[in-house]
């Protein structure tokens, strides 16, 4: 039996209407004590489910505000139990007016995430369709609402019922093993045995290296221009940009110091990191300023390396070779060749050094839509097209991180030719990691703080 | 027949929850091409009135989101027309796709006010009323939400009923002498029809009187604090505002230097007028500056008059006489005599002069409630107790003293005794003027394009 609970459910401020949200066992009673019908003597909670009733919210004989009264019978609702929404005027004083009135009869104010919290308490989702739900709200791009929509419904819920059950076929036949251990036979091809985990170990990396895409859409992916002064870096910053950047400017709430240069194509928001740094020196590698932009660079994970078109080829070999020396293996090189502003096409290629070679001119914006489809193609985001599952949740890499270790350890066990007990004990150890992605096996209420606590009030 | 009509109605920016809302003939046709139903084939014309459906809002084949979508049939609604609310969950990804997908789909962006002026214009409530909507969601003190109900509820609408009332009845006995002119009869007595007049116009008189308390409720009461230097204007500033100061400043969307020191005491918002000018003078009215700070003190309606109460009556009256000879007529003075640290009641009386006189310490915080409960009684807030009607429109107030000015002119008509046409055309132009504050005359679309304008989005 979980207590009632209230919270204003639409966004901040005022607005023409807002949402007050009440669930738990007492939501109708609550409501009723607050609600009365415009006419009429009837009684909400003989009300039909899903219908909506006009009335009026009363306070010691002052009328609050004249509503419209949504009610959601148990269990065929968000969270399992009965759900009252009032839609109010979206004034703030009548909004906190409800919220304090239905906290004075009973409700207690929800915290943040708490009506999904109870939808996955009562079986109506699991944990990481219950983490999709707080990704959709603040999924601001095409691309990162697919994902989150994606795992709401089930998608990586989906994908991991498959490997939990191949884990578990694999397993009742170790434990067969152990009940006739005294006999010491073996049911299962040990060979057979090692490729189905190894099979299911690709499986897992595959997923894991999906984190990668999937981070980048919920976060931009970062990417660095680099360059001598004057080669222009600037130039082609603002024409990548072009009225979007003002566009970005305005959002409410970042102020002027803490706005990036963002630029959304395809669904995929690019983060521009300012290199300022390089633009004091004259050469790329040999000046004093060096190791804070070098700092700034290794938070990218596309470096736009832009050379001046009528360079030499060897200048540009060797300053292409300093910068790959200094930064790691990680990053995806763009080399950019500028100031082609005839259109030419240059045949300088480094493809043993860097991922493509591009000319263009930002002046005159020559193949800056061909850098952009450069962009696109490294992020990955085609995969999206297939609907595969994109993993983007951080505790959701580090479990199917610490699943991939433990069936490691059992594939090195078979290896090693260890008992059934040990293999067993890896196996249900990987089963119990990815078990907690979907919240199937008991989670710690630490665990679900730390997940709630991220979600907004009222949802 | 007019266009169907969409808006996001709940607050900008990211929530849990969304309300994206259509009204017009065709909301319930347009909803059903983007909504389709969680399982079966059910049709959304067919559903019951005030009922609420689990589906989804699909766009090209990809799922925009899972939605709560409630109907509401013509005529019983806001409107008086077909309404379809989608409750989305609240990125302003999804809200603005669904907008979009609307707006594909034949549904046109309500401008502000859109969706109460139709329910006006179909007569759903007067125009009085519709203002009182958006009175009703941008008020932020219990007085201001207060009038806004009552506005809204008719509260008005009922005053100015019984007026035009009384007037068509005076005007069917005037009319009925010019049926009857070349008899020279007179049906009404003159010196009855008079005391009806005046009566009316006295009437009139006490809606227009509560403008300014209507006024002070909904922009906040001007008060200016003024007094020599070193007197405690600053100190009994912190006295007042307290803590409140913080949270003022913290209001979203103004910036420090437009943040006024305003304080909520009982509903009723003081504004505290900076008199800093008077700071760098050592008398109160013989400085270079001092006229820049008398233009300051204009703004006010309450002067709190600051003293040492240990400064002698002949002192005190002095500067007191010079300030109000300096100030219209129109202020209320608040004589406070300062630094009684150690309680001391002063037996200075300025009944002649000023409002009220008192002894306060705004250092150990002594009388700073008896100083509020006099700004109260100034304030006229307890009119608000016994639900009488509280003007607070500007654009009332103005056809108000026109009706008034008819009215007049009417009696003065009497007394010279002119014709009954001109007294009928006198009488015809007051009614014409209350009618159209309740909007029950043809208004033009430049007068509704005012009043909706100021409206927010959405309503």
């Amino acid at each position: 039996m979980r207590d009632t609970i209230c919270a204003i459910s639409t966004a901040t401020g005022q607005g023409a209407m807002a949402i007050v949200r009440i669930t738990g066992n007492e939501a109708l009673l609550i409501a009723s004590k607050v609600f009365s019908y415009k006419s009429g003597s009837r009684i909400l909670e003989n009300e039909l489910s899903h219908t909506v009733h006009f009335g009026r919210i009363i306070d010691n004989n002052i009328l609050i505000d004249e509503v419209m009264l949504s009610l959601f019978k148990s269990p065929g609702t968000y969270t399992g139990e009965d759900i009252v929404e009032i839609t109010c005027h979206g004034s703030v004083f009548i909004q906190q007016k409800i919220l304090h009135l239905l906290i004075k009869n009973g409700a207690r104010l929800a915290s943040p995430g708490e009506f999904t919290q109870r939808a996955y308490l009562n079986g109506k989702m699991d944990l990481s369709q219950a983490e999709a739900v707080s990704d959709l709200i603040s999924s601001s791009t095409e691309a990162a609402h697919k994902i989150a929509m994606n795992q709401m419904r089930g998608g990586i819920s989906n994908e991991l019922a498959l490997l939990r059950q191949e884990l578990l076929q694999f397993i009742s036949l170790i434990e067969l093993e152990l009940d006739f251990s005294e006999e010491d036979v073996e049911f299962a091809d040990r060979t057979q045995l090692k490729s189905i985990v190894d099979k299911l170990i690709k499986l897992i990396d595959k997923l894991i290296g999906s984190f990668k895409l999937g981070n980048a859409i919920k976060n931009g992916i970062p990417v660095a221009i680099v360059g001598e002064p004057n080669v222009g870096k600037s130039t082609l910053l603002n024409a990548i940009l072009g009225d979007e950047k003002a566009i970005v400017s305005d959002i409410a709430g970042t102020t002027r110091d803490a706005i990036e240069d963002t630029f959304v194509f395809n669904g995929i928001t690019y983060r521009f990191i300012d290199t300022a740094g390089l633009r004091e020196t004259s050469d790329v590698i040999e000046s004093i300023g060096i190791e804070r932009t070098y700092r700034k660079i290794e938070q990218a994970s596309i470096i736009l390396a832009m050379f001046d078109i009528k360079k030499t080829l060897q200048e540009i070999e060797h300053e292409l070779t300093k910068l790959i020396d200094k930064t790691d293996g990680d990053k995806k090189i763009i080399v950019v060749l500028n100031k082609a502003d005839n259109n030419e096409v240059c045949s300088y290629d480094f493809r043993d050094k860097a991922f493509a070679t591009i000319s263009i001119s930002a002046k005159s914006y020559y193949n800056i839509d061909k850098l952009f489809d450069l962009l696109n193609s490294i992020s990955g985001i085609e995969q999206l097209e297939n609907n595969s599952v994109i993993v983007s949740n951080v505790r959701h890499l580090e479990a199917l991180e610490l699943s991939k270790q433990s069936l490691e350890r059992a594939v090195l066990g078979m290896d090693l030719g260890v008992t059934h007990d040990f293999l067993a004990m890896d196996i249900r150890e990987a089963i119990h990691y990815l078990a907690g992605i979907t919240g199937e096996e008991i989670t710690t209420d630490e665990v679900l703080g730390n997940i709630f606590g991220q979600f907004c009030i009222g949802k």
